[in-house]
């Protein structure tokens, strides 16, 4: 009855509508009759998932972001992260870092995928890490992304991490996948 | 420009509502114009949040739950979490611990805080340790919930974690926040 082996608990879906609609994120409303036979409405977010980028330079600095995010009225240090939708991860990894930070890697690697929010969304983040940056490629960013780089030292950022100072949940966990895979 | 200076990145709100409401999330809309005089509209996620519990018993075993995920219709393996309204973090672990797992704990801290997914919410989650664990709470689950508890060595979990086995994000933070924390 556990991960991964498909049984879907008993939950039955009657009915199943879209409530809301945009480009970056639906909103799903399902009718489900529970094992018990209680009827509920289940409403959760519908989304593509995203890839999170840990990019290292071979002497050990990563380049970060500084994202104004609107939702919290604020700016949030990230790691670079972009849309995925059915791609691979790390396709969709070179992609985001070039366009978001006009730098290239040499070598990609894939750490894991994670679900975000499990209760409400179904969405997917892939973390993937980048190394061997050269500053060759070309930015190409959306008109609502307002980001300013900041250059790290991989230490510094990781002890960052460790100390609960990375507030962006995504960036923290590839921070310490990575630390934790990587003796250092 | 950068983090927690307060800086709205020249980003105005012209108008504010709700697209969609329920108990467990409320999805916004705001009118914005940018600096630049762009005119765009940003729906995000409105959710008061939710604290994750690392419990851990005197002897390093913690108590993890299977949850039936009806957004990825499978079971995941996770902390106990629950809802967060404003309240103290730790307030609210003590609470969801005992209603989903009928432990108690005699210590409680607060490792931190984290947005997680600060693109499209304003959803935070507060991660707290739990130690000396004893059966004597009350079970009190919502009929929606689907639980089955199992108990985990920490070190395999965290070995688990390290090789990123735990899918729920906010879990494998929690206890790669824990592992970089603790010397072991």
């Amino acid at each position: 009855m556990h991960d991964g082996d498909g049984n879907d608990a008993g939950w039955k879906t009657r009915a199943t509508r879209t409530v809301f609609e945009s480009p970056w994120l639906r909103l799903q409303q399902d009718d489900v009759t529970l094992p018990n036979g209680d009827e509920i409405t289940y409403t959760f977010v519908d989304h593509g998932g995203y890839v999170i980028v840990l990019p290292i330079t071979e002497d050990g600095r990563v380049v970060m972001e500084h994202i104004y995010r609107h939702p919290l009225g604020r700016w949030l240090l990230e790691c670079p992260a972009g849309g995925l939708d059915g791609e691979n991860p790390i396709t969709a990894g070179r992609r985001e870092l070039e366009e978001e930070t006009g730098y290239r890697a040499a070598s990609w690697e894939h750490l894991g995928g994670f679900y975000v929010a499990s209760g409400h969304s179904n969405e997917r983040m892939e973390v993937v890490v980048a190394r061997g940056l050269s500053e060759d490629g070309e930015l190409d960013r959306e008109h609502t992304e307002a980001i300013e780089l900041e250059w790290f030292e991989l230490d510094t950022l990781i002890e960052r991490a460790r100390r609960g100072e990375i507030e962006d949940a995504p960036s923290a966990l590839a921070l310490l996948l990575y630390a934790a895979r990587t003796p250092r």
